[in-house]
């Protein structure tokens, strides 16, 4: 799995969280985690989770993304447990540094405050999904908190985030190749 | 996925880690995850993890262990990601409480000192995953932070974490039931 | 799996067999097998079995309807073998009842005429299958057998029909958590 | 799948119930249903239904044997829906017949008596299943129902059965490869 | 596999590059390998390999294609495996007809120009892949070589490609069936 | 994929074609492929195919051995065609410097005598195979070809086979990652 941050401002609509976009964007190849800040308005025609169609829309100022696609062939059950861990390590990360933070399924919660968004989809060719944690609450159609309130650096946040991404990777891709199966007694 | 917290205590030696002893000695089957507190002391013949073979042995006076089986033909891939995403759920549950654990893999750390063990492994029929907290420190190879000396009651822990998982797996049937797909631009 | 029998009559028009209908119908998140009664005429861009393009078309003026989407990963295989076994069990419940009912492949055939149809298919994030019986003979394009003039109450058979693939679901669940593997000689 | 029905009696005790039996006994290579007569005493280490250990017991003097085995890298959901369509499929075959046959699951009753016996268990290499109708009643441990007592020749049986089950199997494989998928509303 | 070398030329476009093609084609239902003569041209529209957008285009006067499409559930690993093993056994039947042909992953070189062209992809219900050598050099888009320059005869190249394709299935569906598995020490 | 040619020399008696003898020997954690150099002398009970027991024995005085294993929850299916691509690439390197080297299944062949041995096989969790070229044709139990009289030098050999499946490996995980979807027409 490739890891990328992105320097430059992206505003997310929804349109990213498709097959190939970051290959076209970026020019990676592969299963790959990236991290970019921006606006946040998703499009109707966009949104992947049916349960938000008709809500309160999914909106905000400024927020930093993460978007994962991997080609491996795993469905959706795979899919939807690694935005699960993805959403753990950022708890992890904010409670490390202490700030309470809160993990519900894939929100993550501040004050009572949603602090995060998340959807895990697929593609006819790939699994892919996207987290954002609001930077400003700026913008945000219902009570939400933020990284800037926190005094959380989005750009230092989102290198150790990818990083500890890609460490969870590598640990489980090891994890995998070195237990004996059990026998039944 | 059933869960289980048995009130009797059993000791745990690596021999629980395999086919079908959750249905032998629960009469439950089918995916499930069971806790039960008791000693640990893993036999050489019983580590899945080869990494462990010839280290300090896995061992403690008391524990509350944690063990998940599934049928449901996922590979070692899922298995990993399941145990991981137990590991920060039982990681955020202490957080929540004020204790200050840190998760790293599938390893909780508390003050430097390893307050967890893991391991997820295959039979020839199913995944299985073991992951279990020091309740005491005492009879410990290593270092290690112990749940009574956080005050953390182990029956009252093991049945919220239970429920925590329950509820993970529930939401996560639901959000690969409700999301559409993406196409391609 | 969900079952449900809704009460409500749908014509059927092909378009029901697509990626979250049940759930945008019936609020139904997950495994799901559902019943309804009402006319069949299948649209020609709503035919997914390509032999059936340009053939004498696929209506009837009142069937009893069985749709079952599932989001499990599985491929197309698993998703005939279910569709076979629901037609299996249709069979053995109106033999059982006295109906000398024939299938051969996804058909039921009863006094050598048309008793049902059936189509299993996938969307870009589910498996799916439509299977319907005639409750009348009226508006069929071939020569078709119909429940009512078996005497065959067609709410009565979709409860006992739904109830059955719910058993025959849980027997299945069952049957894979407690058989032991077998070793070679 | 290569169909077999072998001529000599084979007395079954449950190690036929294992990899490359089929390859070794007939050199057959590759996915097989193979049927023979002959005893059936199953022993304690090779039953693999952990809920038949410590029971009755699994015996009958003279049964009619159908063996299948898959290397197609699917799991035992698929082995356990295959092993469920052959038990319907000799059901309809019965009862086509005029015997008033009843399926529940993998078993096969008449008149209140168990007609027949069934297991779907994996290998390290492949899944399998054994499915059995006794030919007599003599020797069996529980109240049973038997072909002779219908007046049904055991090898015209089998050789239709299979015969039925490798045209289920070929339509299967038509079926799969015919449907276009459903695009979501 | 089925086995097709169609005797009338038809011109690719990449059009042909879907799922059913085939079986609207040619009435052949399941997995395939078909081929073909004829000019080819890919509609920017029908490109598979994004890499190919804005290039110098995929374009011959005369070509002899092979398409292969299979719904065994596979996914795309398993579809370029296969795509690989095409290239490498028409290299080798290239090459053991005196040609110095070299393959590197899907394209086949000689004298230092391309030799062929190729694309692994998937379709909702298939996987597909399309593998085509110049039978003549005309109307390339980059230098080329091609069958005719070698005086290989392409109808006779076709016919035995198509007959080792066929054999290396047969001997892989064998060498699946026959091997045990290994028991770790 | 890891690879890695060991410069020590290892006897291959069947014994290394198990779970983690890759990871024990080497300390390599993961899918990999290695290389070494030594005597062959497979016992019968490691022989892994059915059809070699009884046979005139798998046996060299010296050979260039490759080993594969892998961790992905891939079946034999996989398993198999990577064998048979790793025996294609052996075959396309022995052909560029100019040996007529002919490949059939998992067999190469040199003026009619056979060159190499091959097998796949399974463990509990992993797939493995194993393909080895005579070095010399001293020991061998019928009538071989070797490296030695073609001139190649082993180690050579080794490292360049070794990079050329890396090659593939890792253009094969960007064939995956780069196609779009087809759409049906």
């Amino acid at each position: 799995m490739i890891t990328h941050r992105c320097a430059e401002r992206i505003d997310y609509d929804g349109s990213q969280l498709r097959a190939h976009w970051i290959l076209r964007r970026f020019a990676i190849a592969g299963d790959a985690l990236v991290a970019f800040r921006g606006a946040c308005d998703v499009l109707d025609a966009e949104m992947a989770d049916l349960a938000d169609l008709g809500g309160p829309g999914i909106r905000g100022s400024e927020m930093l993304h993460f978007l994962m696609e991997r080609f491996d062939d795993d469905g959706m059950r795979c899919a939807v447990l690694r935005q699960r861990l993805l959403s753990a390590l950022a708890t992890e990360l904010l409670v490390e540094r202490g700030h309470r933070t809160i993990r519900r399924g894939d929100d993550l919660w501040f004050d009572g405050r949603k602090l995060s968004i998340s959807i895990a989809t697929r593609s006819a060719v790939s699994t892919l999904f996207h987290f954002a944690l609001n930077v400003s609450n700026r913008g945000t159609p219902v009570p939400t908190a933020a990284l800037d309130e926190l005094g959380v650096d989005p750009v230092e946040f989102a290198d150790e985030l990818l990083a500890r991404a890609a460490a969870e990777e590598e640990s489980m891709r090891i994890a995998r190749a070195k237990v004996r199966a059990k026998e039944e007694a």
